[in-house]
């Protein structure tokens, strides 16, 4: 039978999964989606994720894509898969891809943004989502911190040492902190991030806001390429994924399958 | 020993809470907050809370008061109650009151919004603290359904049949329905509410923004004073006690305690 590729648009709250990718000791994103599809089609599904997001991190807009020999059209596959899904997975929509579209391997545009509760006492409501910091932090030395993110540059000093990334050159399309109430968000969207990048950012900007580190400094940590002069990482659960961009197209139609493809 | 009266402003995820009011059959936020602050005070300590949510319903800002003879200064009870509460229920504020000020039976202006998701799958992060809602509503409609409230009316339609209450006349102050992308938001704020009027009134106006209503009929509702000709009571966790205002104050010094007073 003919295989169609199927592309997904997933939120989740991640705080009872051990992250997206599927491992031994563990509930994962992925492996909960693989059960679902497998039981809905009737086939073994495995999704090919766009983001492999770490333990607690959450998600607005991760991309996935499965093949699948289904005849459920494309589009229907959101209503029927969420009704199999747990209320903190849910697919926001489902869409047909080109067969050879790879969310990891095509040229994507990711948003995170990371958000900082900064004030005196922790609010429920928030605390599943938001990294709590009760020292004032000034949101003006942040954002001038960011900026210095801006462009292309090597991150090694921005990346976890356990990484298996050989290159470590990303660019990064646009970066800012803001603040509304006690609420402090970063907003990173960049091509590529390496493992912990965006917390890494983070934990470093916290110490900037809390007047520990210059706002001039973050050149300095760029051009050590060395993981022990920026900041610790920040904790999992003030990040989200918010959306992946795939400005060529992901191949939807035919059109877009023979005058754009994807590597 | 004498005694001093103290007062919190709290902020509570209602999820995992049979309401505010001690009862038998389940744990409440009021007997949570008796527990920490007796610890605390190392004597029987009982709140008065403003506000009697019900199960389910969060607060940002509920207001409680207590009596003690502990030493702790009224400002600082916050931050050594936080360190006794769990994560789902955390004090925003402490402070002094007059030692007659009763947060039930002063004048009060209390604001709750109630938060509909309206899209097409329900969102992870949203789903404690919204109703979701796939039929698309429209919100200008709910927004002048809304505004027949304003004002001084009997709002019996409104009300739980299960009420004590004699007087069903209530004065609303503002009444607004908004849209910010899927998010449609009521905020009300009202001298006073019946058990259950604004999970009633968001009810009646999902079923307005549905078209299942018109807008008109809001008035037609109110003049019935009849509980069978309102909505269904739309469910517990899109609702939130934003906050309480005391126009007149909570007597929290000594001139306001004279000039003042507070029933």
């Amino acid at each position: 039978m003919k295989k169609k590729r199927v592309g997904l648009r997933v939120a989740y709250n991640g705080t009872n999964y051990h992250g997206w990718q599927i491992q031994e000791n563990g509930i994962t994103v992925e492996a909960v989606l693989n059960q679902a599809l497998s039981a809905l089609c009737g086939e073994e599904i495995h999704v090919i994720g766009a983001s492999r997001t770490d333990a607690g991190v959450h998600a607005l807009g991760n991309v996935a894509v499965f093949d699948t020999t289904s005849r459920i059209p494309a589009e229907k596959f959101s209503y029927a898969l969420n009704q199999r899904l747990p209320d903190d997975i849910k697919v926001q929509a489902s869409f047909p891809t080109a067969r050879d579209f790879h969310p990891r391997k095509c040229y994507s545009e990711k948003t995170y943004r990371y958000q900082i509760l900064n004030s005196s006492f922790p609010l429920p409501q928030l605390q599943a989502f938001t990294y709590f910091v009760h020292v004032p932090l000034v949101e003006t030395r942040m954002d001038t911190a960011a900026r210095a993110l801006l462009g292309e540059h090597d991150f090694r000093s921005f990346c976890s040492v356990q990484t298996q990334a050989v290159d470590f050159v990303r660019e990064i399309l646009s970066c800012a902190v803001t603040r509304e109430g006690a609420l402090v968000t970063l907003s990173i969207t960049g091509t590529g991030f390496l493992y912990n990048m965006v917390r890494i950012i983070a934990g470093t900007l916290v110490e900037v806001g809390m007047g520990k580190r210059k706002p001039e400094e973050m050149e300095e940590i760029l051009e050590a390429r060395d993981r022990a002069m920026a900041g610790p990482t920040a904790p999992p659960q003030g990040l989200t994924l918010v959306k992946i961009e795939y400005p060529q197209g992901m191949g939807g139609d035919q059109a877009d399958e023979i005058e754009i493809g994807c590597l």
